[in-house]
């Protein structure tokens, strides 16, 4: 039991006050850095070629690093994610967002000795558990922030995007139909159509696919300059709501009274 | 006139109560998602060939189903557009923005039975119809905020579209006289350099029109940095607009009244 | 003189009442419309090869017409520009900013009768007369509102553009040290890697120059990123002085007092 | 004593008031700029050729009143980084941010005359001085303000940035593995990808590389419509820390007291 405790400790983030706990956290965090940059190298033949075996080996060790903090992280769900019985326990891990993601990192390695597929892109999932950095330092307050004005402003924010979808769909409908003829190539289909109108909506513009039509550069025009609006609404929502969150917060230092 | 307050209560969406009306909603919102699908897939010529008479009777089946929902809203028009007769009731509807918007959604189809025209496109019109989703849910507050938002802003909006207006008239008759005679492919005429104006200042920047002079350079360089201000101003006068609005919630420090 | 005070009433917007004036405003405006429009039909070739003849007689129409209207502002400006003599409110008004946009309005179009230069693309400058327009309607309110607040904010966006400028430059010293001998047509010299520095910093992205080598593409990454900055500093600017200005003028409805 | 005081006014802005130390600035600024001109123009082969000896004496000359400020703010060091002996001022002063700025600007000049290396684009170095010249002027309250709004809000911005990178990752390992095989140029590896990513996620757009698979297009597109978060997030943010500093300047509603 005391040793269950302490892999709890050493895995959850509970307890600061050890050592080891922390020395642990760096040591994963770091693994985690060096196993993206591995997988960084691997894709660049002039230098996996040279350090291939060592990339190998590598791979071979973070992922068994990343397997026992998976069994230690399993040992302890029922600290974790307490349920009736431990085998819902573990369900209840093995399903949660974190411990999906967990698993979902170190599968791509087992899966191939099974079954041939090639998964390896999955290992980047390592990545996201780099998002808990943020949770567990100073940043925590700031993310919180964001995360609650994106939360407030949901509504206005889904509302802006449903619009920009439909907008989309009208400009690939009406540029399928003005350009589609002229050019075969660009414009086969509305999808192809639709990848214009994000394109252009963005204000990306890649220049791979463009109106030679009077109309269609008229349509072009529009959608280009209505991405002017696509920006400024989101971005005046956005500012908005932090505004309003820095508002809730404030109180005066003399009378203690909130200030509206 | 019982039977005509059913179908009033079934086209309109004044009577939430009744099970069969949100019924009667729900197939109307999904017809409508798939119309716009099979429209899609009938372009892509891969898939069509395999299922045309599918999309074809599917197409037939939809329009019958709008066609009579528009001959519903016929029938109620002296409910939904009181007049002075029933006729002009009728007209009102037919001349309405959501009489002609279902009129054009189903009009593609019937009109090559008559004359030869392809206006099959307007069948995306469909896609309109889909902004009442918004009105009949939890996102109407928010919907009702942001057009709140730009009704207040309108004439803020509308000196900005006016200037950037006349800047994209004036950089597009500069351009044309710098770029005309060296690049007379790519900028013929005024409206030509119009096209580039516009991809230059909204930043898209397809890449297919550029200017190639020393002077001509110059002037884009302007304009691209301009068009930072084109952005920057409306997104200023929008997001002030969103604190205008949440601030109007609030009330007064000296007298406490609430402030409209 | 009673002659003269009816020209000045004509001619400067001081005096609403009479409805010839609002005719003589409303011809002029409608002939700059049709004079720019003429002016872009013009340079369309395949138009103006047709219409050549009524072309060129509706521009000597419209030049003599705003002819007479820049000599009756000449007669009147002693009126609009008191000096101490008529000679030197003559010099006044004609060196006054909307003395020479008249001037070089129609200058283009005598010019040539003396000397053999083209100055034709001159005429846009009637467009800058047009925004005049905005000063005798209900928009003048958000015209002054807009100008304001970049009044207001003048110095941070001048620090702002400044920085930017210094930004430029530095990336384009590096650009032109690191692709020069790579793609020497791209960035034969530092004004050319200047070029670059805009269309990146702007995210407008042509695509005629972008960087082929590591270190480039680096950098270039670098200066899209912070065109991100370039974009947000001054929208963070134009947007806090927009509510600056609103809640200056916010009085509470109940008891009178400014609500800071 | 008395000349180094006299040195140490020149070089260092403390003392306003002597005509002397004004001059002496706007020679430095003028020479700055000049500097950078020369360095531009010699890069433009067409001019340089012709006034190569000119450009190299102007060099010489520049890099020489640049020594000798070195020099002498070398001399002065002791006054301007006080330590306790004049050797560690010295150092100090040299390993100071301002003092490494100095020094590099001048050193491309005097190292190759010991190896043979070329360091000449640090020459753009002298840019950065240039910086000061907001620090003495009325724009020093504006360059203030919008340090101090970067600052503020320097931990939201810094939790955006990251999450921004771990986006940039993510895409371009994802569109490594979904390009990589169909365009081997364009995605040679993972790097490659992720100047894809960059050119997508800023809408910058080269379109030196874009996707051509239908997935790589889905994700290229929602790459696309999160730039757009990507702006929107910093520019909210900074737009409500310039609220917050305008704001601070207020009194309480309830006591009356000024707010820090």
């Amino acid at each position: 039991m005391k040793f269950k405790k302490r892999i709890y400790r050493l895995v959850e983030k509970g307890s600061h006050g050890k050592k080891i706990n922390l020395i642990f956290d760096y040591v994963i965090m770091s693994l985690i850095v060096l196993s993206i940059t591995s997988i960084i190298l691997e894709s660049i033949k002039e230098i996996s070629s040279d350090f291939k075996i060592f990339l190998e080996w590598f791979d071979i060790f973070s992922v068994a690093v990343f397997s026992i903090e998976y069994l230690m992280r399993l040992y302890v769900s029922n600290q974790t994610h307490p349920a009736s019985n431990k085998f819902k326990s573990v369900l209840k891990f093995v399903f949660s967002m974190n411990g999906l993601i967990d698993l979902f990192a170190i599968l791509p390695f087992y899966l191939p000795l099974l079954i041939k597929i090639d998964l390896r892109f999955l290992r980047t999932l390592r990545l996201i558990r780099f998002l808990r950095i943020l949770k567990i330092n100073r940043y925590t307050k700031s993310l919180n922030l964001i995360w609650a004005v994106l939360k407030d402003k949901k509504s206005e924010l889904a509302v802006t995007g449903f619009v920009t979808l439909l907008l989309l769909i009208f400009a690939s409908f009406i540029m399928y139909n003005v350009e589609g003829e002229k050019q075969p190539d660009a414009f086969p289909n509305i999808l192809a159509a639709f990848w214009w109108a994000v394109a252009t909506l963005t204000t990306v513009g890649y220049g791979d696919v463009y109106p030679i039509t009077g109309i269609g550069k008229f349509v072009s025009g529009i959608m280009a300059l209505m991405g002017i609006g696509v920006v400024a609404l989101p971005t005046g929502i956005i500012g908005s709501g932090f505004m309003d969150r820095l508002r809730d917060d404030k109180k005066c230092p003399h009378c203690g009274k909130k200030i509206d």
